[in-house]
């Protein structure tokens, strides 16, 4: 004797999600059971909607109902600067700032051969577009400083090399809030290269 | 600018189980992004099937997807002793060991007057007419040793008085690896109470 089918298929289903193991996704599955019939239609029905009206923008590439995002198509916005970020999930994170007025690129990934993963395989190649058709004064590249990151960082630059766009990347340092005394060597090495005059 | 609707919808939705919160349920919908459609089909057709197809055995109120549950209809099991259990998804605990060969009787709750909850709401008057009618020769009673699983051990107790049923609690103790240095005294004082006889 084991569990019901149906409670069986949601733990394999749970298990699919990342950090959620066997434990975890038996007590979710199981919580369902006592959950109002409505809100499991809807997030049933949610989960389908995922592979069927969530599109890329067909300008930026970040998440979107329609063919352009709700950022592309805001005519407030500064429309000479890009933030160019690894992964359509991140403009949400720029964007809950609130402070950044410009545009974004999303690359859909970072260079990395020996993951198979080429310039040809991002969204490179429109970007550079979109910084020549669309007249792009500052290309922010807002990509974390691994090998993948500097990698992408050095092609996107020789890329660009000849152009009068300027290229800036965001300051890698101490985190607001934490101690110094904690910080790893590498950090504070950034943090150091990263500095900026204050008077 | 926020998230499209259908991921904000399943943000909502992840939120409401237990233990998961916002930024948990943010990380697990954006993962549906890259799951198979045919994954988050069946996830979704799941969902709706736990409210349709999840009954309760009429027997012994264990999740079933048919009236009986696959224990009762077990005709290899010892119909003579029922472990009670608080919730149907205890059964599955138990079942997991394999040692225990009886039948199962699930309670619904324990007896919490302060939550409102009293014998009545409860399946105590269904468990008292299956020892008659099912000949029952032992009930283990499989309940926590809270306040409330003590009134309801003490209420069914006093509900079987004068039959000849044989009423046993599972052991409180030291858990198996515990280190003995560790354990809070309500648990060793529950240890020594419920010690065995070992020549």
């Amino acid at each position: 004797m084991n569990y019901p089918k149906t409670i069986l298929n949601l733990i394999e289903c749970f298990k699919k999600f990342p950090g959620i193991g066997e434990k975890t996704a038996e007590r979710l599955a199981l919580s369902t059971l006592t959950m109002d019939k409505e809100l499991l239609e809807t997030f049933g029905e949610s989960l389908t909607d995922v592979k069927t009206k969530i599109k890329k923008c067909s300008k930026c590439g970040s998440l979107s109902e329609d063919d352009l995002c709700e950022i592309c198509k805001d005519k407030n916005r500064d429309s000479s600067i890009l933030c160019v970020v690894e992964e359509s999930k991140n403009v949400i994170l720029f964007e809950k700032i609130g402070t950044f007025n410009g545009l974004y690129h999303v690359l859909d990934g970072l260079i990395s051969p020996l993951d198979g993963i080429n310039p040809e395989d991002l969204q490179i190649k429109s970007l550079i577009k979109r910084i020549k058709d669309e007249n792009i004064k500052e290309i922010i590249l807002a990509i974390k400083p691994s090998v993948e990151g500097e990698t992408t960082a050095l092609y996107i630059r020789k890329m660009l090399e000849g152009t009068d766009v300027i290229i800036s990347k965001i300051a890698h340092g101490i985190p607001m809030g934490a101690d110094i005394d904690y910080i790893d060597p590498l950090t504070l090495e950034m943090a150091i290269e990263d500095r900026t005059t204050i008077s």
